[in-house]
């Protein structure tokens, strides 16, 4: 179900186990060759065909696509909430379906750099909220819910996600070939950070000159449709497991 | 152009004085008959039909659904960032335009509770940036641009905006009469308060226990084609003028 | 009845129900012939003349001179709470009242630069306090109370208050002649700004370079009387209404 | 000078070594006997004096009668901005007086629960601007700049300034004999706190119930003349000493 | 080295290449059988181990024991920084050491709780600072540095870290067995969470009752030694990389 | 009882009225000859004489070596919280011991610059917990608890605390005369304020360019020994004070 098109009347009615589903994303750049819509568009469609399946078992948020961006700030047209003020959004919308009784709460991400911010918020919503033991708090990035793309279709060089990559571009060729530009002819740049495992804080220069890392010439529809249906996969079986869950 | 459209790259080449249109709307209770999108909806398609005619004249970021909507909290399913984190979140916004070099940011608002944060917003702004003569910061609400749409369409019986009322439920009989439920039953409810002209903090319920204000019972189609009609008429006029101002 | 002069004692035993009237203005720059004090000398003579006619039934806190006058920022002497500083002074001085029991809690403003932030306080204050429902929490402004003082007075040139003005003036040679330096030679600055009624983010210097806004040059006490007179009427009335509120 | 009555243009030509003072004070229950505006009456009477002796050499600006007065809250009519609050005030007032190019500033205060927050505040102050060498920013206590008036005046029974006590009712019966409450009938109430010279938290209840601390029955008007010229005098010396001082 | 022990004077002349180790751990519960400070502890001597190894080459600041411990309040005697106000302190601290010139720093955690503040520190930092292209800004948690213990030694029966765990309770063996108490009755607890790999906001309470999380019955101090001398190795390993790392 | 050395569930058996000792010092610099550690250090030593006096009566915490040390920035090294992270970490410290159920929290500090916002943090924290009557919440500086160590040891040529000055010097030399640079080639600098009594915003330079305020050449390790024996004895006193307390 989707929130937005509902009536507060029919949504009070719902059971508050019901699982709210926030998709977050970003309005970034993507590189020469995507838009700056692309997270925002790709989560919407993982989480499109997820619903799909789930029917009225979830009540879906509209996809927040202003995003913890402002590593990509170099680049114009970047949108950004800042550090703080995305832990308050979140926080702030957390807060609001717990005021309205809900109690399994899903932050569906797809978006890398909200990843740190959204657990910090989980983190302390569930603090703010100590004394309840009915709730559930999560945060899920659609490319990370246990499936290994690479594994599945060895045609992947990109053994991870990256921005503006292989995957990326190629979901994007599957679902707004009209929105892709030049891809075939962007280098590779590699995904990996020189002194990991540590966690480096980082500004999209330090690892990109062009916007993109990773491999966006390997992209193809084929490898894109693959992806969003193996995410569409593992949403769902992720929400199913929400909805099973029982409080301890 | 809508910039979720478009790459980085695309952005950067555009003129610095393009006026940048960030719409802001709510996700917010809207009675028995109207979704939570509503405020939305109408933003958008008022800016839609605008942007129709303005063609590559201006740049439009994507709708910020998420509004400043917390006297609504007593109905279910309202979202809404809190009083601060809302102000921080526009402030934000208008930063990373500023940070690329626009120069001229128009927030154009299509719902009530918006109005206030987004004035203290622009104010703040202007204070940070204060040794700048080039900017223009601007806050418009859609049905505050000028026209009085009673006047030009007599068969209206409101005389302003309320919520979830006559003005918005026939725009919503034109543009999504599938998400309208039964408003012909709806009682008319007072739209001013008692302590007018004063200002008066208050939560929906000291005004409305079903949740809207004003006369949605005598909507029509037709009139919300004219009134869409009318205030995308006062959109355009006011985005030329953008376009026309010179820095003193 | 003048908080500052009461008791503790004394205040205590005042019914709840009387309206705390909390006098707000500023200490700002007020072009060559004001002096700064000039927002916060006139809100206190409408108040006081309004106290007068309503004895011990209203109960007047000290006048807050300072105010939210960031934006003229650029002319020696101004002092100003920052923005969001104000936001909180105003809370929390809203916020000591409820604590101490009153109930109907008028913000008196004289400074146009309060009126945004001030309206912020009070929604901020009603969400704060949302399980209430014997609250009123208002913002008046002297000058916007409801009579047109150029409809009265035809002798006015303005139409509406400005800042050092025709208005301001004339009421400053009716109260502190002494106060008030060579204004007839001053030049008129316009009220408008140029992308109304689209609300815009102002510092002085976008309007005025000398620090008027309007015509002082039109100013005699004769008119000071007369706004002095309409003004503390319309405070009177007002106040009257809000002792007869009922809550619903 | 009193910069309320200044045009900013005057203010602009004032060598900017003159000292700025800032009274600060606190609106807050003074026991039985005493206004809330004691404080404030007392420090602009101390302030008032002193002025008369350096005429053109200092500005001061308006008092600030919002004081850090939390911990008298249980006292109906006690006004106060919260302890951040207080803070931020401060921090912006000295501020925009650096803004202003002054260079010596003396925030002037007149209650005790301002001393903590008021040293606070010229610390971050002075922490922000560290690269100047020019500034000297100054928080002075009336009753603390040196003299100890029990050696002066032997008839006085407390060896220091308590709250509503002997030193402030005999000062207001010097100044203002009308809002004088009983204060003869009052019990002495000890000074001193169980963990001294441990500095405790506390609020008022913890010391007193009734809303003095020390002896107000034993106030006297000539006292306060004594005192009132005491602290006047303690003032004079003070701020000569600021323009006498030369930065290193 | 340890910037304690030395004078600012001795510092000043240090290359300002040189890494920064600033080692966070966590004063909080840890069940029935190991003390508070476990974490520090823990954390205390595998950086001491590879500052043996590392000599003059890195600067080692004082062990922040105080953590991001929110999460254990529910057991008594944890300490914790809010979390809003441990990023705050990761903050300053980081902005510190870049006053002083230092530009590679390493933030050596010792406690769970602590990883994704000090992600999200390390983002902040970085992007206050984008204009820099020297900055190394790390996050590195002990047991996170690339070895599998598990796989060194097959003895360990966790997998992975927990919570006063096998592994934790091992290595206090191993370094204060005087602090451990009866492990060897503790019934193991589940390390994973029932949503995984979805990241959950959770209390200790959700997980464990008794304040372990693995299998602390399973510990040796064998094994203690085993793990610190891996996690040294690895510490060691990961500073010689920073040591080496030349900006692009 | 060091805190840190116990586990949880002995804590939770503590009786709750037992004092909470929280020791707070510096990691700053301390001219030539003294290490950053030298506040930390001496506080530590102070409290463990104390400590061994009191055995099981009292309970400590790790001391937290971070301080409000923001004047001493210019010197390399310096670690700081910012005075608002600073204000906010202590207020979170209280706040945790509050929840454990304890009562009296002493604030045991070792550093000048800690006092104003450790006055500041317990005023807060009372504020916060008005309600409660049984409540002590202290700051207390070692040197300031009541002895005058000049009428005690007349060789002592400080009248009063400085700054890696004599009495520090003087206690570093007995306590960890490893440690101590050059000391007696140093300059004696005033340790008084032109402005005093007024209090002043200042940076260690306005005061001293090598970093000492004081007189270290007059140290000697006798004079430690007397020093740190004389705070030991004022701090027993002190807490014995605290256990005896009774609340109102």
């Amino acid at each position: 179900m989707q929130l937005a098109e509902l009536s507060s009347y029919a949504i009070a009615e719902l059971p508050k186990a019901t699982p709210v589903v926030i998709p977050l994303a970003a309005m970034e750049q993507h590189g020469r060759h995507l838009p700056l819509a692309t997270d925002s568009l790709l989560c919407a469609e993982v989480l499109r065909r997820a619903e799909e399946r789930l029917a009225d078992r979830v009540l879906v948020a509209p996809l927040q696509w202003l995003g913890n961006s402002d590593h990509h700030l170099e680049f114009c047209g970047t949108m950004s909430a800042g550090p703080r003020t995305y832990l308050d959004l979140l926080n702030d919308v957390l807060e609001t379906f717990l005021t309205h009784g809900f109690r399994r709460l899903v932050l569906f991400n797809g978006h890398g750099g909200n990843d740190v911010p959204a657990r910090q918020a989980i983190f302390e919503t569930r603090q703010r909220h100590r004394r309840r033991s009915d709730l559930l708090l999560l945060l899920t990035t659609y490319w990370a819910l246990g499936s290994k793309p690479q594994e599945i279709e060895p045609s992947l060089v990109q053994r991870q996600m990256g921005h503006a990559c292989e995957w990326e571009t190629s979901m994007m060729l599957r679902l707004r070939p009209d929105l892709v530009g030049d891809y075939q002819s962007l280098e590779p740049i590699s995904q990996t950070m020189p002194l990991e495992p540590a966690a480096q804080g980082w500004i999209t220069p330090d690892r990109s000159q062009v916007g993109h890392i990773g491999n966006p010439s390997a992209a193809t529809a084929v490898k894109g449709e693959k992806l969003l249906s193996i995410f569409a996969d593992d949403a769902v079986a992720m929400l199913e497991r929400v909805m099973a869950w029982r409080a301890p």
